[in-house]
């Protein structure tokens, strides 16, 4: 177990200290669970407020708001000793760092148990476990890490930089960009799910477009994007896309776009740039979600959504009013008994009035 | 870039050429994004009018409708060549495939870096990369292709023509049979999710039963089938399966099946052939879908549907019913209005009905 | 095709025969599906009734209910012999097994074509196919099972007697205790989805923490649960995954949990003890499930769920609040139509009585 005083912890990050410079921290920890040897951190006014029932034993806090936590702290009698930073995040990621050691990342070269085909080409300082395999004529860049079982198909391009987790299949023809990270199991370029339906049999249209993956993108563990028909389907730089994702063929995903995991997107629908998507979310094909859309989690999409508009629900609306239909829906039973009950009562009146008026 | 005249493209399908036949096209592209150098295609009334927006160079259109077209397109001034076919869509990925060559299939024999049980069998002219594992008694037939990382349990066998993308999985005893295509990392044979609550604990009830895939099915990326009980999990004669569908223990799905991606089919659920599920669609279990059945995405299906109906929404219910409810649903708010003031004028009438006859 | 008589299952099973003992049994089948020369087996009152319509040749039924039943068939005309016994589910699987011998597990030690670091260990009596990988310094229990393309990443520990199946991938500094089953493709300890949106793009947030799975739990092929940010995400002792769920970063899951296939739960959520999640319900982050919660297939969670309850639905809700409003929903469009009725009459009521008021 290691132990830091937070002294030395505060000099890591160019941090001032507000209490006890001397303590000794052994761990980092969220807020909610820090102990009084753990040093945690807080960065807006939620956690400012969860600060005040906390055992931490430090915390990192933004520099302009320190002195004022310090006194509000002490004035409740708190021990837990503020590290005043510029970015409590980046701060306590780069204390995390000390207490979780991350293995080295492997130098072992080239595997001589990797299969790579004489026409393939690797970048300089790349590292390739046994397992991998790369077909003819791939080209993988410079300083990538490609883990077990990787497979890179016929004519693919690997940008520089890329890390490909076990088991990561490129089929043929695909285009990976720059610091890409792809997560074990990812398939990039099976063939879309393109059929015609002739003499009582499916038969397959042949997918004979590809898939592109551009820079900075991260792809969760066993998420699938298929390649397209024609042209390929396109993941746009910075996009983060989560676990057990499906991407249609002939998608056209923008960039910094953010979807949550099992999201599934049909063939041939397209995003802007900055869209988002919750868990479990899918949408229909050819349907476009503008820039910087987001979609509720589970929501159902099935018709294009303009620029900057928030839907959720099934069929998926714009929220507030998606959020009176699912209010108004809950009082359905309410709804009925209160009809029930106008109806009595009019059928009531009527007969008043037809007794009143001799009708 | 592949350069090919109208004449050339329209000889291999045989096609006839109305318009310029030596105009030079440079590639194929969808109806709505081809451009002057390139040839589309389109084969019904909607597309005939997308046609008349295109800037396409040359569309592939069915015989019988050419010349009408022809004319239409001249009396507007649009300059796009048409050329006339039998079948659009199959001259298209004719004349798709001269521009995007498909890498050649792999002649690369039995690796010997594969790993092949003594006691397994291998049909003529299969190919097999390094790190494919072939285990006892199992049996491959001819002219299959597996690519890295494959895995053939025990006594699984294997028909003719398939072709099993990196990492499939066939746990023991799975049958499949010709002409199957298996997308990277589908998993066909895990054990069904079978426990019995004992002692405060869920005990694994063992499944003993397997699964058979039947001819000319194709199953997508990172799909899962699940082992049987007792008998088989079994997949018809040409079904297709998106990726990331999970198909459960017990299930018999029909033939000539097509469910979307991350539809899931609980345990013990049976389809008549002709089936469609939309993505994300669920099944409960002991469900049967009758043949011709189509369900909508993301629909939730808890009881069995009558072969020929179209069920959506989750709960689902008949199409027309749920759309009725749907739409409805959505004046709920308006709803809960419209009874206030009913309630409110109701009111009123009473009192002045009360007044008016002394009450 | 194995045969035995009545007699010699029901020895292997301590039971006692009420019929003909002689009779030659052929297969183990379902109750709906067994025939004259098959056995089935019989537990509760619903499999009693179905029995009186089976076709099987004999059931094994629990003893306090054997005679009866017998005396019921017998007055019915039915061939059916029974078998009385203390349990018939586990005498079935008993006699199942002898109808469905699967392979002897593998006795194939360390294969020299597995890849293990000289700094990792390896207990004894366990089975390593070709193309495994052992990663620095991680360590393997006794007694285990490795399929091919199973990656160990460095740290990683692995208690004894569990079955890794093929290309179950445990990235570095994951935890699995002992008896523990992971079907093939399983992902443990891929990173977090954790960004932080600056200057117009996600930044990565490190996930420094891990992943921690228990004794005795089970996890469904393709199934991913993700590192944690700062601590480990924990799937507690004797719970169950089936296939293609998503447990996100953070995750605390109790103990005995049961999650039906393609089911996710979102960050930072967690469950207690005996809760169950139906087929592809969800959960939003920071989420609590108490002990012996409940959720039905295809909800949608975005709360915290007391102990005990079970909610359905999308928002979930308590069962029974969600089946009124799902009954009560269905009846919207008749409630638009009852609200435009009383409206008619409403308003003829109000000329009436002006008329009749003078009004």
């Amino acid at each position: 177990m290691t132990v830091h005083t937070l002294k030395e912890l505060a000099a890591l990050v160019q941090g001032r200290v507000l209490g006890d410079a001397d303590r000794e921290i052994r761990d980092a920890s969220p807020l909610t669970r820090a102990r009084a040897s753990e040093i945690t951190f807080a960065a807006d006014d939620k956690n400012f407020k969860l600060l005040r029932k906390s055992s931490a034993g430090a915390c990192l806090v933004p520099e302009q708001r320190a002195d004022t936590l310090a006194t509000a702290l002490t004035s409740e009698g708190l021990a837990t000793s503020l590290v005043a930073v510029a970015d409590p995040l980046d701060s306590f990621v780069a204390i995390l760092k000390k207490f979780r050691p991350q293995p080295a990342p492997p130098r072992i070269g080239i595997s001589p148990q990797a299969h790579i085909d004489p026409s393939a080409t690797v970048g300089a300082d790349t590292q390739i476990y046994p397992g991998v395999v790369i077909d003819a004529r791939a080209r993988v860049g410079a300083r990538c890490l490609l883990y077990p079982g990787v497979y890179i198909g016929p004519d693919s391009t690997l940008g520089d930089d890329c890390v490909l987790h076990p088991h990561v299949v490129l089929y043929y023809g695909v285009t990976v960009g720059n610091r890409v990270i792809l997560h074990a199991g990812v398939v990039l370029g099976a063939d879309g799910f393109g059929y015609r339906f002739r003499n009582g049999r499916f038969e397959k249209i042949p997918q004979l477009g590809s898939v592109r993956v551009d820079d900075d993108v991260e792809i969760g563990a066993n998420t699938t994007v298929d390649r397209g028909m024609i042209g390929p389907t396109v993941v746009g730089a910075g996009t983060k896309l989560d676990n057990l994702v499906m991407v249609g063929h002939n998608c056209e995903i923008g960039r910094h776009n953010v979807f949550a995991s099992q999201v599934g997107m049909a063939g041939s629908s397209s995003t802007g740039d900055y869209v988002r998507l919750g868990g479990q979310a899918g949408t229909a094909d050819h349907v476009h979600l503008g820039q910087g859309v987001s979609v509720g989690a589970k929501a159902g999409v099935h018709r294009d959504i303009p620029a900057g508009e928030t839907h959720v629900g099934c069929p998926a609306r714009p929220e507030l009013e998606e959020l009176k239909i699912v209010m108004a829906t809950a009082r359905t039973p309410e709804m009925r008994k209160q009809i029930r009950d106008l109806e009595k009562r009019l059928e009531e009146l009527e007969q008043r009035l037809s007794a009143a008026t001799g009708g």
